[in-house]
């Protein structure tokens, strides 16, 4: 048995979320079925981070348990002569059998672009968030400071979550202008992060930002005595799992 | 009557090109409906460059003569919630009787971007073209110094070009790279382009990038004597219309 792991990349417009389902084509479902035709056995494919529908990706990572051998050079673009073109195997390697594309991860990386230009930018359509007019990044940044550290975020979690605990550290929250293209990047690096936790977070920000929320009630959320400030889910496109650390990098 | 003009972006993916044809959808056809709405008339649109299937725009322009008068400010935000999504309009200007978008430009200036990363990168894909490997820079810098000036372009003409003289004047013609990006960026700034010229020229200058073209044959190509250096028409996914500049600015 090989375990195996993969960096991919993919744009998510197309898909109904990494996850397989039944209803729609998933990234887990295209890797699993180039997987097959490669290995000639079905495999299960696990994802470090399960992205919505609509989410794109340009650092996911996955594992699965090959059972031969294929040097890691040659498995991303055998892969990817077998999958849709909007999804894209970067890097394969070999791991040790206790690697898990999830739990070993220390830290991941999400970012959540605006476009702020007055019309949109339809270029960038498909990966931003397009919100013209007022916006208080000075207030913005306040809030996005008293993020960062260890919380529980239990008012940053949609129904459907099923982890244990919701407390989790964010390293980073960070918003950043890129000059002369009228986006706004948010940048959040965590240990983790709960169902629909970016999203979720990066709409109590939009509000702040618009001048609906005050910086301090985002706090408040995080101590649990304004659970009205958490949210709403901003919308999928603007999100990318940009970046899955391990504590030995696999690639 | 108000002659009206308008600047325009458009993701060219989904489109057979900008001008009116019966088989596919274009970006004409789509602004020609979204007029006829507002005006209850139909209206013909003229485009400044008639871009092909699968070309993108940042800075179309395009002009029509409206019926009635609707104030300038107020016509692309009308006219954006009845285009598709990847059509925006940016401005509108009301312009003199003699107004042309394509007869009066004085200059155009066209973008072609080409993804250097090993593996697609996906989320660029539909803007890009893909040319992994082998690249050499100063070569095709070489080669395209000689395009500078007024040349007969003839050779970089695709069949179905009906423009009487075939002359034009080529301000700029630079390779860039963006940082961190694993991109390289054409940019062509011209008098006017021929049918395909710019996508040939590129097509050129991408065999000389990889070494199957020697830069000497390009000016070869301009003076009639090497029409085998000319082409091939490059992907058309790789190419934008950026701006448009007339003698007087009409927005």
């Amino acid at each position: 048995m090989h375990p195996t792991c993969l960096k991919i990349s993919y744009d998510g417009t197309a898909y109904g979320g990494f996850q397989i389902q039944k209803n729609a084509p998933t990234i887990q479902g295209e890797l699993e079925r180039a997987l097959a035709v490669i290995y000639k056995v079905p495999l299960r494919v696990i994802g470090a981070g399960r992205t919505d529908a609509g989410v794109h990706a340009r650092g996911q990572v996955v594992h699965y348990t090959a059972p031969f051998k294929i040097p890691e050079e040659r498995l991303p673009a055998a892969l990817n002569v077998l999958l849709p073109q909007d999804i894209v195997v970067l890097r394969a390697a070999l791991v040790a059998p206790a690697f898990h594309a999830c739990f070993s991860a220390t830290k991941k990386l999400y970012s959540y672009t605006l476009d702020r230009a007055l019309y949109p930018q339809v270029l960038l359509r498909r990966f931003t968030h397009h919100l013209p007019g007022v916006f208080d990044t000075a207030a913005v940044k306040k809030a996005a400071e008293s993020l960062k550290g260890t919380h529980d975020f239990q008012a940053f979690r949609a129904a459907g979550s099923s982890a244990r605990s919701t407390v989790r550290t964010l390293y980073r929250v960070d918003l950043d202008e890129v000059p002369g293209r009228r986006l706004l990047i948010f940048t959040f690096e965590g240990s983790g992060f709960l169902y629909r936790m970016v999203r979720m977070l990066t709409g109590s920000l939009l509000r702040v930002g618009r001048g609906r929320l005050e910086p301090q009630a985002i706090a408040a959320a995080l101590r649990g005595v304004r659970p009205d400030a958490a949210g709403p889910t901003a919308p999928p496109q603007g999100l990318c799992l940009e970046k899955v650390t391990y504590s030995e990098d696999p690639f």
